[in-house]
């Protein structure tokens, strides 16, 4: 009897496995809102049609969701408390912060309770001696920065939406950006955190400790989650030390081959001081120039007297203070010098012109944008060698297949292998043809990538827009053991349904 | 009867989750042993029981196993075959690497299989660009730094054991060392990891790719989980650019807060050319001289004329090619100065004085082992201020409850708030006493770090040795989480019993 209870037992739970999980998820009523109000208050639920439009989409204009209800707690306790309700309910709900995502990973599938963590705004304190901020997940990046600058130290991050995204967000996709090179992923600088699980109890791993060997580091697990695991609430995070003066360098380059070379030299001649290792294409720098405002002026030439082919975009950080002939002109002087004779580049003086070069760089998304252009983007990482291999790749069977009206630009962040692939084709170009250019794309350059076993998301996650390119970049035994992992922190899959793993 | 049967079901799986799940788990039998030897050779097994005994102990003394049977694999393949046998037959396993944990991580709790990963020693490969060795799990520490020092770049960690400790154990464990502060943890630096699960499957997550965002980071699971989750069998790790040159001096200290204020300072002035900030006590150094070799002729007084209480080893990395005017010296009297006038110090010139001058930190080991006393070590994580505190807390609890003869000896990673409290009792103290002495120690400083959320184990992890100490650092909550997590990866409980979470 009791072998046969266990085999009937079996064969449900394989059912209960191989269901989705959305199917018997509830839908929000009435009531659910008024509870939500009487846990949070008003201002705690937004209800209206209007002011949810924020919620239900996002800044590409590429997601949108159908969700009736937002509800904004100020506290751990109030995203427990809400958790815990949503639990017993079967509501799903998709958590999110700063809505600057570029794979929809914090909108709505259908009609999720959104949970915003903005009101969680608070930052706790500081830890001078290990140069440790203590914050609620809604503080932004930019508040971050101030606060720790104000100390003198920076964040371990930096990213061109840090005016609005936000800390929580930020470990929660496990966000990358240009100071990644100098100091490394968040997966290095989180000491704490604080997350609340899908059945409203809270996973308490706040601590600001430098070294701490005590089991399984469970706060991992939700860096780069993306809300699929628990709710970020709360974090501690490692603050470097201020460098004393940030020189930027744009180094007009013939061929990617010299650009690697550079890198090369780069890091074995700066080390940790090389704070970035950009890279941009001809056709990119063109592009800024004709619809940025500050960067028109550029003309750089090659050492071959050619229009440069590529451009570097080099950071370096003066750490120690200068104690006499400490010049970091001196020393890019003697790296460009070790290069073979390179005289043709820009070299920061101030503020103005350090801007201004980063504005090349910077200012490519923006200009993709005023170019009118329908713009597909994509963010891959491989072997750095083969970044432009990759942009070939892809151009040439773009034009093998007919499509000789699309633009295609590199650039990315070459110090880390990390390209970001965009294409432009003209507004004209219908949906049915769009939806092909897409295809097109997207089936050569993740081809490519699997086939160098690079990855298909290199810092903007999976959300709902790659949930379904995984296996390009991960093995199935790996998909399998995502997917237990997923099973036992949310075993009733109401966290963010349909992202990472679907 | 569904409802009935499901009902039998979860009372029958919380009864498989309520008991231990060593009761069950298999006695090796001459027949595993024959199917281990058809499996990997004659070479590939060992059972004679003196071959034996370096397998079932370790240099500590302190632990010992009872194991009749240690395999040793030459592939992950290999490994993979083993875990499917034991899976089935429910046999308990040790995975082993270089033997020299200090918690008893890698030996037997009982009579369990040992794995050893010894002759899984090959390097495969060096990635120029981005400074990634990848190699197998039984590669030793110092044949991987010799391997990419070749390179021009450093091994991201340095520990005193790194002849005989692997790079799998490296990251089974988490291992921190003195390089930490400067490279960070074995989290941000490691980029790809290849595991064998529990019932034998491989989890292939071996690639060199800096940004990777696709899904759970898997690997990190296996960081730091000590062969409870899987047996780490190759991997592929950051290794940062070789720096020009290593400076280190010796700076006597008034007090412990001015040892802080110099931190502080250090980490200011140097930035990320600081590359270690140790610090010990008078009782240390007085040690260090009488029982080593090399440091018997160190004296310095601090700025006060007085005899020092404590003593920072500072080293500062050089990292950019000298061109003219860069002189290390020149910038660390620079600092020195700006701490206000400590002109008694030790620089190293070359690299004799390097050694002698770090002998004086990494000694103190050999030498509380040459005094003759019964030593006990610890190693903990508190915030950096309170590293003086914690020890005269316990050293007053100890005066308190009696124990006079118990010396104390205070040393440790004081920029990553690592104290090593280590105490010595006389060689003749009785079993019984020691015993005392061992149950005090451990109760005052756990609670002591306790009451300020440090870690009882910074950087040596859990073993058998601190399993139980486990709610000393972690909450229930975090506790239950992680025994979720083990029940996923190793339902059958077969992957190192005893260890971490019991």
């Amino acid at each position: 009897m009791m072998r046969l209870a266990i085999r009937s037992c079996c064969s449900a739970r394989r059912l209960l496995v191989s269901r989705s999980p959305r199917r018997s998820l509830a839908t929000l009523t009435d009531r659910d809102a008024a509870f939500f109000e009487s846990l949070l208050g008003k201002s705690g639920v937004v209800t209206d049609a209007q002011d949810l439009e924020r919620f239900n989409s996002d800044w590409t204009g590429e997601f949108r969701g159908h969700s009736k209800l937002a509800v904004r707690p100020a506290s751990t306790e109030e995203v427990a408390e809400i958790m815990r309700y949503c639990f017993q309910r079967d509501i799903p709900v998709v958590p999110q912060g700063g809505n600057t995502g570029l794979v929809g990973g914090s909108i709505p599938m259908k009609d999720e309770l959104i949970i915003s963590l903005s009101r969680m705004n608070k930052i706790r304190g500081f830890d001078e001696v290990l140069g440790a901020i203590t914050c609620e997940a809604g503080v932004t990046l930019q508040t971050a920065e101030e606060y720790v600058q104000q100390r003198n130290h920076v964040m371990p991050l930096d990213l061109g939406s840090k005016g609005s995204c936000q800390i929580g967000g930020n470990l929660a996709t496990n966000a990358g950006g240009i100071r990644l090179i100098k100091y490394g992923s968040l997966r290095g600088n989180i000491l704490g955190l604080k997350a609340v699980l899908s059945d409203g109890r809270v996973l308490d791993s706040m601590r600001t400790l430098r070294k701490d060997n005590v089991g399984y580091d469970l706060k991992q697990l939700f860096v780069g989650s993306e809300g699929t695991l628990g709710i970020i609430t709360e974090c501690a995070v490692l603050t470097p030390p201020k460098p004393e003066e940030l020189r930027v360098v744009l180094i007009p380059m013939d061929s990617f081959d010299d650009a690697i070379h550079t890198l090369k030299s780069a890091k074995r001649f700066f080390n940790s001081a090389l704070s970035a290792f950009e890279y941009l294409d001809e056709a990119s720098f063109e592009l800024v120039k004709t619809y940025s405002k500050g960067q028109k002026d550029f003309k750089l030439q090659t050492k071959t007297g050619r229009v440069p082919s590529f451009y570097v975009v080099m950071e370096i950080a003066t750490e120690a203070p200068v104690d006499g002939g400490d010049d970091p002109d001196a020393r890019l002087i003697t790296f460009l010098d070790s290069l073979g004779g390179i005289s043709d580049v820009a070299i920061s003086k101030n503020a103005e012109s350090y801007k201004s070069i980063w504005g090349l760089r910077e200012n490519i998304t923006s200009s993709l944008r005023s170019s009118g252009m329908r713009v597909f983007k994509y963010d891959v990482s491989l072997p750095a060698r083969t970044l432009h291999e990759a942009t070939m790749y892809v151009k040439g069977k773009l034009l093998e297949e007919g499509y000789r009206d699309v633009r295609v630009f590199e650039y990315g962040h070459l110090g880390d292998g990390n390209l970001h692939f965009n294409a432009g084709s003209p507004r004209s170009t219908s949906p049915g043809e769009i939806a092909k250019v897409q295809d097109a794309i997207e089936n050569h350059l993740y081809s490519f990538v699997k086939s160098k076993e690079g990855s298909v998301s290199a810092e903007h996650g999976l959300g709902q827009l790659k949930a379904k390119k995984i296996l390009y970049s991960r093995t199935p035994i790996e998909v399998e053991w995502m997917k237990n992992v997923k099973r036992t922190f949310d075993p009733k899959g109401i966290l963010n349904p349909g992202k990472v793993l679907i």
